[in-house]
Parts: structure tokens; sequence; C-alpha cells
């Protein structure tokens, strides 16, 4: 998650830790937490910049949730204190009228003592956050809001899978979601150098693990797929450079390079995915590892519309389900902001 | 130049400007300003890091000059005030007796105001710098020192070619050498994002140039080449990530990356390489880009010896000559620091 201690503070403490504490509520179809799934009630309130947030922005796309769940997004930059709406006309959320996104959690906590991160779920009526547990907002996208998803939804998280997708999901955060971070961020060289070591072994092993399989747990797409895309997407653009995982570009990677394309040319992925805001929010935000806050232009992005060749090894993204259809009006990615667009801002 | 106000302050003004006033004084055949070519009375002080000492370096073992003219080495890395001879046993060079090359300066004037740089020509008997004027002094070597030149030795500053090699290596100088200078110590965003395309023009400037010709002047190597490799060679290490040159690595360029290959394999290139002293200078020295003075495992530095295929194009380094023996014994890089060696120290 991103968030404003580790952006402010992240790297003097020799090997970087990810603060794992949130809010832990569920919205349930149940609502045993006092949270029942109810259309138009919640806002999902995310940041494009964001790798965490991005998952759930994908996920309520490829879920068709957009009519049930609103969304507002947040700049690609914040301060010590918060996320903001400067992307919204006059600076604040439409829907809550919030300016900063610390509003949310103080109104569900006026003492709330953490960071203000992104993905929260905010509760309308009371215009405070129920959730900010990211890894838990996705999974009950997929299995609580079922009576909301549109026809021919994928399942992203199927049963007869959810052992081995655990276990693949919890390497993928473990060694490389968190672990480019654990780069970034590494108060030594002895735990930077630890921390490259674990990425790149981790990167190995999926590279093998994508040479047979199309996607991450075989032939269509599941919520392994999103987790580790929103990484790769930002991999070339930003930890390359800013966090030093530099051993090879993605591009380098002949059967990751393949998928993460495969991904981005799917409806859902690569239209949520904004590069300006994603170097901007890191290149900016980190001015302890980047004190002139300069945006690097390259790399060019329009590769990412190559040709994949992935087809060759069979499936589909959706199986016998649908893509989504076009992103709705609001909600496009901004024009030049896609791959091959301006180099930033 | 490397020099110490370089990396103290460059990138406080919004466009980085290489101070370019060194001490004039040239060392020739008829020895018109009181420093005749002599063998064994100069010795040159160098840095392996630095790529404006890197041609010296090169040039030196081109032209066989290691018997007329000795060579000391500073480490990688230096403060505020000098380089320093910490490779050295007792961290002095043998010959000078100098902990730091300072000493060498203000042996020449004791209040030197500007400056320590490598490349510098020190006069052993008086211990005190000639010269530190490193455009001019690789061209001495070539046209001065003839008489002292190995047998088969090339001439990497023929007559004929002056004129043309000029201009070549002046907009080479200005834009690529400076040119990745210019971006990582931008000031600003509008000052990096300039420099960044002049810097790519002028590659894809070379890329077209080298695309039918072996080397920039044709079939065989010439000073020219020698001034484009050491900033080659230090692309991918450190300039793509460290100074933000980021469009494209040095190997996703076609002739370009077969050119650099081509003479990273021609003795007295490669051979004077050391990848992780490189490294560690930029990423420790710079501590105003890079506070954390982390310095980046990547990338793989063996992609230098695969094959290069330029040999198609015709031509061969030496033309009409040979190339140099065997390294001498004391002046190796240290082993593991060339192509595929140990990441970094």
């Amino acid at each position: 998650m991103s968030d404003t201690s580790t952006s402010g503070s992240g790297y003097v403490e020799p090997e970087y830790q990810r603060d794992t504490k949130y809010i832990e509520d569920r919205i349930t179809a149940d609502g045993r937490d006092g949270w029942p799934v109810e259309a138009g009630r919640y806002r999902l309130i995310a940041a494009r910049a964001c790798p965490w947030a991005n998952r759930t922005i994908i996920v309520r796309r490829l879920l068709g949730l957009e009519q049930a769940i609103s969304m507002g997004l947040c700049g690609p930059t914040h301060d010590e204190r918060s996320w903001t709406f400067d992307l919204d006309p006059g600076g604040r959320d439409p829907v809550l009228g919030y300016e900063r996104l610390q509003e949310a959690y103080f109104a569900r906590d006026p003492e709330y003592p953490k960071g203000i991160t992104v993905p929260a779920v905010v509760d309308v009526p009371t215009k405070a956050v129920v959730t900010n547990n990211f890894p838990q907002i996705t999974l009950d996208f997929s299995t609580e809001w079922t009576a909301h998803h549109r026809d021919g939804a994928p399942d992203l998280y199927p049963e007869p899978l959810r052992d081995e997708m655990d276990e693949v999901m919890q390497r993928i955060y473990t060694e490389v979601n968190n672990g480019v971070y654990r780069c970034g961020f590494s108060g030594s060289q002895r735990a930077y150098d630890k921390s490259y070591e674990r990425l790149f072994t981790a990167l190995d092993w999926l590279e093998e693990r994508l040479t047979d399989r199309r996607f991450l747990m075989g032939d269509t797409i599941t919520e392994a797929d999103v987790r580790l895309f929103t990484t790769l997407a930002r991999f070339d653009a930003v930890y390359h450079g800013h966090f030093k995982c530099n051993r090879q570009k993605l591009t380098e990677f002949r059967a990751l390079w393949g998928y993460a394309r495969d991904l981005f040319q799917t409806p859902g992925f690569g239209d949520t995915t904004d590069f300006p805001q994603i170097k901007e929010h890191y290149y900016v935000v980190h001015a302890d590892i980047n004190p002139t806050q300069i945006i690097p232009a390259g790399p060019d992005t329009s590769v990412w519309l190559t040709p994949h060749g992935r087809e060759q090894l069979g499936g589909s993204p959706f199986g016998d389900g649908t893509p989504p259809g076009p992103v709705a009006e609001g909600e496009r990615v901004p024009e030049g902001h896609g791959p091959g667009g301006i180099p930033h801002r």
C-alpha cells in the first residue's frame, strides 16, 4: 500500500517493513460486520498511481461493479498527511465533499493514528472508512458482491484453486509486490543486496511458471494475475531505476514480458493503467530517494501494445465468460496517459 | 571530467554547466611550453571510474606508452576536497608519495582555486601538475609522443580526418559525454526534459552513423571512438538509472550496442573498464541525487562479451597496425571487476 509513512521514512530502517495493520471490517453479503452488501451505499477511493489501489480498480471493472460501487480517485501525489482529491473540480470528491482522504479516516476515528492509505472503501451515508484492508477488498468484490456482478464476469477466486492461489499470491506479495519496495527503501547496501536477490529469485520463478502457462493459475485470469500485473506495469517505468531493481528490465524477460502485455491488452488492465500518474507518484512523493523530484521521461510505453504471441499457449482471459465493455465515460484514463502517450503530466 | 565541484553541487543550477577551465600547458616534442616529451619524466594520474580519465588509460595502452609515462590510479570515490590514492598500499601513490591528488595541484599552485580533477599529468621531479586539460592530453599522446609509440600503434588522430573528427568529437562531447551529466544534474523538470531530448537525438544520430560504419570514422578506431566508448561503457550501469537517461538501454540500440561490444572486446577498451569502480563512483559520490548511496547490483555485465557481428561491416580496429599485447601485470583491472564479475566492490 502506498501510504504516508512509507513515503516519509521508509528507508531509514536497514530492511524495509511494510506496516500491515489495517481497518479490517468486511462488507459481506450477510452483513455480519455491520456492513452488508448494498448497491449505491459504498464508494471506493483509489488512486491510479498506487499498485495496491490499482488492483481494486481492475477487479471492480472486470466484475462490472461500477454501478453498485462508485469510485473516487485521488491524484498521484500526496503530502505527509494525506492523499487528496486534487483531480476533482474544486479539489473535492463530488460525493463525499472531502478535500483530503484523511477526513474519511477521521470520520471513522477522530484519532486515527496510522497512515492514510488507498484503496479505502467508504460508507457514503456516514462518509467514514469501512475498510482499507486491500487484499481483502478485492476478494470480497469477487465473493461477497456476486449478486451485483455483470453477466459474463470472470470468477477471479475459484474455489478449487484457492489453496494453490493463496500460496502463489502470498509469495508474489512478499517477494514481488513488496519486494520492489524492499529494494527501494533498503537502509543499507547489505539489506538492498539481499532484497535484490530475493526479488529476482522470485521473478525467475515466475518466468518459469509462465513459460508454459498462459496465466498464473492456468488458462484464465484470476486475482493472482491482477496482483502480479500492477507491479509489472510499474516495473520498467519506476522500479527498475527508482527502486534499483535493475538486473534486467521487464522487457528483457521473455515469458513475463509476453504475459504482462497479454494482460495489458485485456480489457480491465491496460485501460486502467496511467503511466504518467504512476511515474509522478513515485518520483515526486519519495523525495528521500529522489531529492530533485525530477520525473524521468523514459521508457517508451508504446511497447506495451506490441504483439505478445501468448495465444499460442491456449486459454483465453475470460474463459467461458466475456470481457467487460468499454470503460465508462467518466472513468477513462486521461488522453495521452496510455502507452505511447506523453512522457509525463 | 569528474570533479569535486560537479559532485558537490551540480544540480542546483537549472541547467548543468561543466566547468571547463583547465591547466592548459602542453607536453610537446619541441617543449615550447617548458614541458618536453621525455620518457620517465611524467606520471599520468587517472581513475578507472571516471570517463574522462578512462580515455587516457585507453589511449596510453593503445599507443604502448606504458614505459614512457607511468600511471597512478585514484580510487573510485572522493570527498569534497580531492580524489585520493586509497587503492595504493598505505594509501599513498608509490611514486609521488601523495595521499591526495590535491597535493599535486597545490605543488603547482598553492592557492589552486578549482576542482581537483582526473586525469592529470604530473611532472615527477617537481611533483606538480603539468596539465589536466583532458581533451588535449590524449591528442598529445597521439601526436607529440610518437617517438615512444609501440610498433604497430594505431594513428588515432589521422591528419586527413581531423576536420571531420573534430566536428564529430565536438558533437559527441556536448551532446553525449556531457549530455548524460546534463540530464543527471538538471535543476528542473524543464531543463531535464530538454537535456533528455538532446541526448537521445544525438544517440539516434550515432545509431544511424554506425549502422553502416564499423567505427565512427570508418574502418579503424580513432580517438573519436575512445571518447564515445567511455560514455557507452557507463550507460546501462549508471547513466540509464542514476542520470535518468532512460528512453532505452544501450543494449536496446542495435548498431550502438554492437559497436560498443566491438570496442569492448578490442584490447585497450574492455580490459581497462572496471564496472564495480564505475558504479561505486557515481552512486556514492553523488549523494545529492542518491542520498542512500546504495549501489545497484544490476545490470548483468556479462552481455558485453556476447558476439557483436560487426566484422560483417569490414574494417578492423587496428587496420595495418596491431593490437597491444596483454595488460601489464601491475595495471590489470582487479579480478572480478570485469564483465560478469561481482556486482560491486
